[in-house]
Parts: C-alpha cells; sequence; structure tokens
C-alpha cells in the first residue's frame, strides 16, 4: 500500500480511449502543495487495488478540492467504490520507456522487451503520447522477422485466448478498405455447413462505416462470453461473435487506435495485429484476403505480394496453416455499405436471391471454396464448386439460421428514412470508384452508429448507365446527417466516380 | 458560415493542454443521429468565428444533451459566450498531415511545408497524437540544417516578434539540465548595467523544479506584455520577463510539451526551439551556455561540440551574432534548487554576500564577459573582469532594483516550514552529484508550484565532509510532499551522492 495522500474518488463520465486518466481540481494541485503537476503519473489505491494514471487538472465546476477523479474506464480497472477514500501519490513512468527508446533510436528490441511494453500498453500505462510514439518509432524505424514475431506473440500472452479441442479451426481475414467486403458471414455459414469448425470472431469498425461484427449485429447478437462461444460452437460448428467481448490482443485494439487517427498502416504492425487475433482466437487454418487497389492497404500487386511473405512467414513460425489470397480491391463490393445496407446483401446471397450481388457472392464462394481446400474438406480445385453446392442446396442458410438463432436473432433495422439520390448526369460507362469517397459518404451519413445509414451503390465499374439512372441512395437516420453527407458527396463526387 | 445543427455552448473546466477537444454526450452522439464519431474533427461555429476540435465522448453528468462542449483554452480561443447556440459540423483533418506523412515517410519538407505544419499545430488542429507523430518523425528521421532554418522561421512568423530600435539587442541562453543554473538575473543586471540592451524573456518550468521566470517571479512580477517590456527597456536597457506573456513562437511550446512527456531531445527542435525565441524577442547578439554533463542535454564533449557547430550554423543563418560556450555542467550549481531558493542564491551574488555561492557568481561573471565581449562593450580578454567590477561595485544590484521596482517587487516567500536534512552517514569527499535526482526531488517536494518547495544543497563535488554534516535539505509546504520527497530521496540516495 502507498502511504500517499488521501483523496476522495470520483467517477468522471469521460471516455479517455483506454488512457487511464486522473483528474485533480486545480486549487488542489497549487493551494494544497501536493507536489504534483500537470501530466504526472501518479498511483492511486485503496483495498489493495492500484492503478498508474495520468493526471489532468480541471476547474471547481468538473471536480471539488479533495477530491481525485478518473476517466470511465479507468475507474472501472480500479474497480474500487465511487466517493471511497483512496491513496495517491506520485509514480515514476514505466520502465519499459526506455525501451521505447531504444526503438526510437532504432534498435531492435528482444522478445522480453515486447512482453514488457505490451504489458504496459494493455495496463494503461502508457499516455497515449507514448504510444504514439511506440506506433511512429516501429512504423519508421519498422520492425523485422523476429521482432513482429514477439510483438505478435506478446499481444497473444497478455489477453485472453480460446481453445477449441480439434485439429482444424479454420478462420478467415479480409484486410479492410473496400466497403461492402462482407463475406465473412457466408463463408463462416458454408464452412459450417460443410462440417468445419469455425468460431468466427470479428471487429467492429475503428473508420469504416461498418465493421464485420456492426454488421452482424443488425441480425444478431454478437456480444458473446467465451463460454457462449464454446457452447455455440460445439452445437452448430460456427459462430459470428465479435471479439472485443472475449479481449484477444487488447494491446493490438490499442496500436489500432492510434494508427487510424494518424491515418498510418505500418505493415509490421498490421500482420501482427491480425494474426495475433487469429492465433488468440484459436485457429489453426486461417485464409487470408488481401484486397489490392487504390485506398486500400495494398495500392499495389507489389505491396501485396510483400505483404502476402510477411504474413506466410509469420503464420509458419506461428504454427499456423495460412493460404494468402491477393482479389481485387479496386472498387466497394455488393449494393450495400453500412450495417443494414451490408446485412441485405448478405441476406441475399445467402437466400440465393436473384438480385443478390454477384461479385459479394463470387468472392465468397472464391473465400470459401479456398478454405474448403486448406482444410481437406475439399479436394484442391473443387472448392469452390463444393462451396457453391453448400449455398444453392440452402444449407448455408440454414446454418446461418440456427446460428442466428441460438446467438439471439435481432431483426434488420429500418434503413434511415432521409435519403438523397445520386443519379447519373449524362450517358456513360463507369470507369472508376473511390473506396474512401464512398466510404466517407456512408460515414458521414452517420455509419456505423446509426445502424439503418449508409450507401446504396446501384451501380459498379464497367455499367454503362443512362442520363437520370440511379447510380447511389444516401441513407441517414437524421436530416443533419444527410446534409453532412451530401455536402461531401457534393464537393467530392468527380474523384468519387470517373465515367467515360 | 457553415449549415451544420446547432448545439449550445458549454466551457468545460478540463484543461487539455492546447489541444481543441470538444466534448459531446454519448446520448447526442448515438440518439440524436449526428453522423459523428468519437475523435471525428468537428469545426463549431457562431458570429462569423470558428474553430476546429477534437470529440472526445462524455457521459450525461458531464455534459447535457443538446449541448457542445469546448476545453478551457478552446472555449477561449473560439470567443462565444457560455451558452450560446452554435453550430456544429464535421470537418475534415488539416491538409497538412499530408506532410506530416512525408516527414514520417523520411521524406525532407520544403519552406512552406513548415510553415503550414506549424500554423495547423500554433491553431490547434493537430490532436495530440498527431503533434506526438510530428515530433517523433522529425526525431527519428532528423532535420537537416535548411529544414531547422524553415522550422525555426516558421516558428517565429506564426507569433509576435519585439523590435526593438538598436543595432544591438543582446540575450542569453543557458540549455537545460543543470539545477539551480540561474544565471539570467544577475548576468541581464551586469549587462544593463554596462549599457547593453537587453530585453530578456524566459520561459517557466516545464518539467524543471523552476525555470527562470519561476525564480523571477519570487522578485517581482513577469507578465509583462510588450509594451511593458518597451517601456521598461527604455527606462532600464533591460527586464526580465515572463516570454510567454508576450506570445513568441508559440509552436515551440506545443513541441517541447511532447519532447518533455517523452524525455526526448530531438537536437533539431532543440535547436530551433531556442534560436526562434531569441529571433523572436528582437536579440542581435547571443550567448549560448551548453552545460555538458551527465543529465544535462549535452551529455558528453562531443555532443556538445556537434550541438555547438549546428547552433553556430543556424545563428548565422538567421542573421544572429551568436558565441556558443561549453560549460561544467556535471552537478547542480549554487545551493539553492527552486524558485525561492534559487532567487536567495540570485541575491546573494547580487550583493556580494561573502556566502554566495561562488560557482553561481564564478559562471555568471564569465557568461556576461563573454556577453560584453560579443557585443563590443568589452575589449576581447577583459569581459570577465568589467564584469566582476560592474557587480563589485554594486551597479548590478542597483540596476536589478530598478527593473524590479519597475516590473512590480515581489518578496521572497518563505521557504517550506516542512523540511528533512540528509547528514553524511560517514566520513568522506563528494565525488558526484546527480543532477537529474536532485531536480526529481526538489520537484517532488512542491517546485515549481509550490515556490517555497526545493533542495537545498549544502555541499558541492570534492568538498570534504565529516560524518554528521549537512548535506542537503528538502523544503516542502505540506507533510504530503516532504514525504513524497523524502521517499524518493530514500530509494535513489545511493546513486544521488557518491562519496569516497
Amino acid at each position: 500500500m502507498v502511504d500517499g495522500m488521501k483523496l476522495r474518488l470520483k467517477r468522471i463520465g469521460i471516455d479517455t480511449h483506454r488512457e487511464n486518466v486522473a483528474f485533480l481540481a486545480r486549487d488542489d494541485l497549487t493551494g494544497r502543495s501536493l507536489g504534483l503537476h500537470p501530466m504526472d503519473r501518479v498511483e492511486i489505491s485503496a483495498n489493495a487495488r492500484r492503478l498508474v494514471a495520468v493526471l489532468n487538472i480541471v476547474e471547481g465546476n468538473v471536480l471539488p478540492v479533495g477530491a481525485i477523479g478518473l476517466s470511465t474506464e479507468a475507474f472501472d480497472k480500479l474497480g474500487v467504490a465511487d466517493g471511497s477514500l483512496v491513496d495517491v501519490a506520485p509514480a515514476e513512468a514505466p520502465e519499459s520507456l526506455d525501451l521505447l527508446h531504444n526503438k526510437l533510436a532504432g534498435q531492435p528490441l528482444n522478445s522480453n522487451d515486447f512482453e514488457r511494453i505490451v504489458d504496459d500498453i494493455v495496463q494503461g500505462r502508457y499516455s497515449k503520447v507514448e504510444l504514439t510514439a511506440f506506433v511512429v518509432s516501429a512504423t519508421i524505424n519498422g520492425l523485422n522477422n523476429d521482432e513482429t514475431m514477439w510483438l505478435t506473440e506478446a499481444m497473444i500472452k497478455d489477453g485472453d485466448q480460446l481453445k477449441f479441442d480439434s485439429a482444424i479451426v479454420a478462420d478467415k481475414h479480409s484486410i479492410g478498405g473496400v466497403p461492402g467486403n462482407r463475406t465473412t458471414p457466408i463463408i463462416t455459414s458454408i464452412a459450417a455447413a460443410a462440417g468445419l469448425l469455425i468460431p468466427k470472431t470479428s471487429s467492429r469498425s475503428v473508420t469504416s462505416p461498418a465493421g464485420t461484427a456492426d454488421t452482424v449485429e443488425t441480425l444478431m447478437n454478437v456480444e458473446l462470453q467465451a463460454e457462449r462461444i464454446y457452447d455455440i460452437v460445439k452445437k452448430e460448428n460456427g459462430c459470428l461473435a465479435w471479439g472485443g467481448a472475449v479481449n484477444l490482443a487488447p494491446a493490438d485494439d490499442m496500436i489500432i487506435q492510434i494508427e487510424h487517427a494518424l491515418n498510418i498502416d505500418a505493415q509490421s504492425l498490421m500482420i501482427s495485429s491480425i494474426l495475433a487475433k487469429k492465433k488468440a482466437a484459436g485457429a489453426t487454418h486461417v485464409i487470408l484476403d488481401i484486397p489490392v487497389g487504390h485506398g486500400t492497404k495494398a495500392e499495389t500487386t507489389e505491396i501485396g505480394r510483400s505483404l502476402k511473405e510477411r504474413f506466410q512467414n509469420l503464420g509458419l513460425r506461428l504454427g499456423l496453416n495460412i493460404r494468402v489470397l491477393l482479389t481485387d480491391g479496386s472498387q466497394p463490393i455488393g449494393n450495400g455499405i453500412g450495417p443494414a445496407l451490408e446485412a441485405m446483401d448478405v441476406i441475399k446471397v445467402l437466400t440465393n436471391d436473384p438480385n443478390a450481388p454477384m461479385d459479394l457472392r463470387e468472392k465468397s464462394l472464391y473465400l470459401a471454396g479456398e478454405l474448403l481446400e486448406l482444410t481437406a474438406k475439399s479436394i484442391q480445385g473443387q472448392g469452390r464448386s463444393t462451396a457453391q453446392q453448400i449455398l444453392a442446396s440452402g444449407k448455408a442458410l440454414e446454418k446461418f439460421g440456427r446460428i442466428r438463432t441460438l446467438q439471439g436473432r435481432h431483426e434488420i433495422p429500418a434503413l434511415g428514412s432521409h435519403t438523397k439520390d445520386v443519379l447519373a448526369e449524362r450517358n456513360g460507362q463507369l470507369r472508376t470508384i473511390d473506396n474512401r469517397i464512398v466510404s466517407r459518404v456512408a460515414q458521414l451519413a452517420g455509419a456505423p452508429h446509426n445502424p439503418g445509414a449508409g450507401v446504396y451503390l446501384a451501380k459498379h465499374v464497367n455499367d454503362v448507365v443512362d442520363k437520370g439512372q440511379l447510380l447511389l441512395r444516401i441513407f441517414a437516420e437524421s436530416d443533419e446527417s444527410l446534409t453532412f453527407a451530401a455536402r461531401y458527396w457534393v464537393e467530392n463526387s468527380r474523384a468519387a466516380i470517373v465515367m467515360s
């Protein structure tokens, strides 16, 4: 127990994005001669529980004198009742910051170094500034294959891990950047129907208009604890869960937040992030989809190939059977972009609806086929047709329905009632559709927080259109967000869709 | 005027350290379909005033639904009354972030690039994460001499500048890291008494136990606007002002905050920072003191020499007459560490008190002499003795007194009444005193926020002591901070003072 000063603990309802932040009134800082300064680290302790946080200074209207505030997550982590007396004392910076300095200076780190850094990150001991310095150092100075491996192992170790009693546990991952690329629920249904064990965990959106978990959540409950996952997978071979509920490789989420805020994608960090999640989820056989195209993480085939090689290298070292596929990422996939709109596409494919988007169907069958081959559920060269039979027969839909019922069925929410249509201004043929601009329009319209918001893309590249035909429709749940999205569209429409 | 949604503006009493932060209730984010997400940038506007801020999410007890909060500085910057209706709309990231990406990728930036980045930093358009990415990129990839020059010019341009009608405007700067190195008030008094124009602006502590402005503030008011500075300098040739009150090179302060939080010192950024401040303050002739020793910014003579060369290079290009001196930075200077304790040392030197710390007196005379020679107020080789005559004659004290009266006299506050003595545990000779540990003890005792807090260092390196003799005394203004400082001392005393 630290022998510090006694202050009264107050929960402050500010979400500081996993940084432990403590709040102290300015009058306490100066008037009570506490020997503390803004941005200092303090240790807060009570009942043998303790937490280190970065000190922010507030005024009397936010926090009374004699109190110490904690941001929401830090408060929950400490687990001491609001209003309790706690001990507050200065704390030194985590020792692993020295290792961060080494990385910053261009020196490679070892296995133990990464364990210490990751542990301090997960415990919230790094401030946002320090975490950013780690991410930028790793981006500029890079991580060699050994370092990437050690970071991955450290991230796996510092979270929970799912374990399945099977020699083959299947998984798939598509690298982001392509709006509407929602193959996961389809592939999972096909694979589970084929008898593969596929306990699928997916993420929510960080900056995209929808993560797989956001889309699936419009169809069923995705917040499953490990026991529920084990139970459902035992019954149906597969599930469609949100990975965040089972705390897999939590350091990764924090690193990704910083990367997205900076709009940077360090290859090493991305590879490490993806495979750490797969390994922690218990996967043994993994299909990895790398879409190549403008606005994706692999803008050129060359980058795609280099990524492929690094994924294979790390996968091998982690003991994963991994098949990496470069796919066409030059434009959005399917018609819907946004949780409910994407869910509708998924249902159309699963129900063999003649209006189902063929590109989404085709890509799902291709990836599912590769997964069946990788796991020897199909002989080489027969994977796609096996997958197609399972889909066409209705078995995939049936499997999906059972998983949906077990997880807890949701009905797809209504699409936003505030809409704006974008029509072709002249006759012509679509040449390019920009992934990033379409994503941004869907986000401004409210996706994924408003599940009925997004973009319905009526046309794809190479489609011939007549003047006045619908190109896309923006759906929003309020006039304000429709205005934001529509204004952004108008400012960027020339780059968004190029016609000849 | 942006055509966004209307929300009611609320000032939130949180000091976010120059990052513009907007707060929105979680219920507003999800319930009202605003199309905004945590960490998004929003533009807030009213009455033709506008500001871009990063969105943080809070709960209902912090901010009511229908309101938008702004952190204290951002609120002041916007300048719209609390409770006003404001327009809130999504804003895109500042365009200069593309340039930041270039620097991150190792590409050099040009003059215009630095202007745009510095402008966005000063306007608070960079989040802390983005500012950190800039600082870390500049640290790892470095800035070449051209880039350092352009960054410096951009920082000067983006703040206020003092202008004096004189061919010679003197200034001095000591690089930090040596506790008690408080030569500035002494040198300024000597130089002004010698007839030199020396409008001295100094900084407050960022992480040290006292900045020059903190120490001088215990003796006189230092918060002088430009007009006051011009007036006082006209009358007395010199002043001792806090630079922060005149907004010189404000980007620099924000960069320094990040560097200190990370405990990194990028040479280029430091050089740029120091000379931008000097140039913006109107200096033409500058003495630059680089203390060399453990715990300083120049740990070795080699680093000191490299710094010297870069300072001379940039100084020349900025049109400054600059003389760079490497000095002994191996241990603290003077007896006092902390605002009031340092002020007492300064007064002792100025009053020719026989108990004045000789090291502080000697270093001040040396630097003052160099300044007199650089500005041709003394012939070469005679600077130190000229300075000594001015000090010994009482003219420096007289000058100091007049400046003190004009700025507004303060009486030195009482030293903290909670003290702890550290005595020699055995007979011996002091071999080393660790700058960093002594600084940290003074900080934990409350310096500089509690001006009477700090450390009185009774002995220096090479002093012979008997068992039981006073080595140092810690002063604090409360029992709690004395406990923090004393505990840190006990944990680190072996490394802090090494005896033989």
